[in-house]
């Protein structure tokens, strides 16, 4: 398998002209949600995956937009033969609202006043986020997501999918997040907040009209909240091993307010650097979803995460002390009381938070792994044309030739499936002049069943060197086909 | 023993008018350090403890200032029965240079200009701060402490103290703290510094002059510091335990950036009232010196600490994240590296850095162990006044009163104890008119060696109505002497 780039990609915006009414009871008048697509839709279009973004993140998740030499930001997982298999899956990815990357967000124009909204944007939760998100979907019109999954934010996203669209995925990935937010966890982002609001620059929130080579906005704030967030997501250890005690650019420590060590030089640089690609309003809001976020029900996960269906692949990083492991198996004991189907991995990793973004192999191996149990119910064509026994070779023709199918599974009166007929029989019997579908069609019939890994059926067909396999239940009736197209963008394997 | 307060104290100002030569070659032309004392300076002068404090303490450790009602700041650990036994020990806290609760730092006036230091003041280091305590032992006339203790900061202090003087203290307890600071430190630190520096009240450090109501100095840069700091001093379970995700004076989340969480309302207010006891130079000048602090040599904490003498109590804080127990354990092993005696404890708590302050119970309990471990050498006499056997009455009794001594250990020709003699054995020999010091002199002498726990000695005294131990080596020569005075002073026992 050789992993490759989703190459160049280009961001798409949805533009929702309806209102969108939000947790908090305000209304946000209209919406654009900004968004990258890769790899391809199936016929069934039930191979969509759903990636969602961390604080600080957007919808350029992979590959390279036009002009830019860095690639997305999980460019690590996502593409050819990666995790996120873009041969075999629907990957998509948009930024969420209150984000500044696209979508609408304070920094977006208010149709009310045509001006930006500034701090009379909404409050948002992660829940409106979620919604927001549903409307994209939607407009793709795609009817069930094959996984919904992120990392951080992104995972506290992905568990609220489950919650408030609990028939909208089948599986879920949940990496470094949390059930609810942490007194700690809001206490640092109110402090980023507190940098923010604190730098007179900010000015209540109207800076855009003003930012200049003078009032660049209030940079100086947001650049703070950056560096407090940066700590949180390294740990001790990495810190330790990337700078210890260097010194920047200088042989001996300074005896003054200059920078000294190296690890400053580094936190300088991210919150500088922070300003000129995030929007102080943004942090605001985003980082208050964050302090919101909370499923549980009174007061309890298991109550909270009661009515999700989807299967569960949760992940979290040994060193994390943003998003420690036990929040993951927290969320983790609160499926398995609800009897869901949940797998854990703690990453080893020194990286902290940002092990889900740094171990890449980890994480690439865990979700293969985890989406790769897709057995032969999970891809399975439900309505299958099929034909009686009895009936003559050109009604079976007529029959593949109307409904453009390649595969007639045979059924008995009963319902039994007794044989199956492909085209290739068609060809043999006009060549043998054979008039009855009896005379041509393959009796002894391999089958699957519904609960069988998808990679088995997939070496069942290259074994057999057939196309598709019908699907049995345990009477042998038939309930169900999956073909090799199928299977090959799942699978990767081509015309497997 | 029943634990009781200092009562009222009174902070005093040692003003040495000498220049200090600091460890950036600058110097300090002349220095004010603020202090107080607590319980008696023995005789020997031998039984001081200096308590050094942490980043935002003072020298307010104990008892109640005139017209407050709140106690110092490790007021449950020090204080007559407590492990800082004012009955026993005479303790010593003295504020650090460069802060500014009384000791000389940047909002002190510039004796060259008349106006405050501010930016002007020179760089310090911990390693400063401790030889400007020695100059203020050396002004007490104390030729050894009996031990330097403080946690925190106050134990990089502490330890060097055992590096910068080694000879100075018998034992030293280091609490939550570490032999260098490591990157997560110095990276925290640097946002409170960058909090500050970018407040456009900080104005390069000169706000003095110009503060007022309107102006009232880098008040919010100085708060954001605390709130950083103090999320660092807490535990992710200390923080679920105090606040949860309790709301601040409202029965659902606002949707607004008001205030939501208790959590929030809590850092506000400590950042606010930090603001009104603390000065945000000092803030920068202190924290810079804790980034400085590295005790390692050649990059090994082993080499660094080879000389020191000292016998060592190190402690951590389990769920201290800001000093982890590693950080301890590196200070025992490089102790232990080199010889030296070491107890280490971790103390088993949910408190986080904090508890160092909190868990006054399991400080308390440890340092008192730790300390009362006293043996005989530690608080024996050496130069024992003696009287050769054979002399006369009339001899002895003058050679007492010439020496203001109330034991004369009798001593052979050849330097071994033979007997011991009192004033009341002199009036034995005025009522009974002995000429003698055979006579009259105890022959069956109870004594006690240098490794003799000190309350075994004590009890010795007790049981035999004796005020005076005369100290053997393993031949039964006299190498000092011990007395119920000096033991009293330490055992807190009056005149046992």
């Amino acid at each position: 398998m050789i992993k490759g780039s989703v190459g160049t990609v280009t961001t798409h915006y949805y533009h929702h002209s309806s209102p969108l009414v939000l947790e908090s009871g305000d209304t946000l008048p209209s919406l654009t949600i900004a968004y990258e697509t890769y790899g391809k839709l199936n016929r069934d279009r039930n191979n969509a995956i759903l990636i969602c973004h961390a604080l600080s993140g957007d919808a350029h998740i992979a590959g390279f937009l036009e002009g830019e030499d860095k690639p997305g930001w999980w460019d690590a997982i996502v593409g050819p033969g990666k995790a996120f298999d873009t041969d075999r899956y629907f990957i998509i990815c948009s930024n969420v609202i209150g984000g500044c990357k696209g979508s609408t967000g304070p920094s977006s124009t208010n149709p009310a006043t045509g001006k930006p909204y500034g701090a009379k944007f909404p409050v948002i939760t992660i829940q409106d986020m979620v919604h927001a998100q549903k409307l994209l979907i939607d407009n793709l019109t795609i009817p069930q997501l094959y996984a919904v999954a992120g990392g951080s934010m992104g995972g506290m996203q992905a568990l609220q999918w489950t919650v408030s669209y609990p028939d909208m995925m089948k599986k879920a990935i949940v990496i470094a997040a949390t059930g609810y937010s942490t007194p700690q966890q809001i206490a640092f982002n109110e402090v980023g907040r507190k940098a923010i609001i604190s730098d007179p620059e900010w000015n209540g929130g109207n800076y855009y009209d003003t930012k200049s080579y003078d009032a660049p906005g209030p940079v100086k704030g947001l650049a703070l909240a950056r560096m407090v967030g940066h700590i949180t997501y390294l740990s001790d250890e990495s810190m330790h091993a990337k700078f210890g005690r260097s010194l920047q650019s200088k042989d001996r420590i300074g005896f003054d307010f200059s920078t000294d060590f190296a690890v400053e030089s580094y936190l300088h640089h991210q919150g500088d650097t922070f300003t000129q690609r995030f929007d102080a309003n943004s942090y605001l809001y985003i980082t208050k979803a964050i302090d919101y976020f909370d499923l549980t029900k009174d007061g309890s996960l298991v109550k909270g995460l009661s009515e999700v269906k989807a299967g569960f692949l949760v992940i979290s990083v040994s060193s994390d002390w943003l998003y420690p492991p036990y929040q993951s198996q927290e969320i983790v004991s609160a499926l398995t009381a609800n009897e869901r189907e949940v797998r854990y991995s703690e990453i080893r990793s020194n990286y902290g938070h940002d092990g889900f973004l740094l171990e890449a192999g980890q994480v690439n191996y865990l979700i293969a792994q985890f989406l790769s149990r897709t057995v032969v119910s999970d891809v399975m064509i439900r309505d299958v044309p099929t034909i009686e026994e009895g009936a003559t070779t050109a009604v079976t023709a007529r029959r593949m030739i109307n409904l453009e199918v390649n595969h007639l599974p045979v059924l008995s009166g009963d319902g039994h499936l007794v044989g199956i007929v492909t085209s290739w029989d068609i060809a043999k019997a006009v060549a043998k002049n054979f008039l009855w579908l009896d005379e041509i069609m393959s009796k002894n019939v391999h089958t699957t069943t519904p609960d069988e890994p998808i990679e088995a059926a997939a070496k069942k067909m290259e074994e057999h060197s057939i196309s598709a396999l019908p699907v049995v239940d345990a009477d042998q009736r038939l309930i169900g086909l999956i073909t090799s197209d199928a299977i090959s963008i799942l699978v990767g394997r081509g015309n497997a």
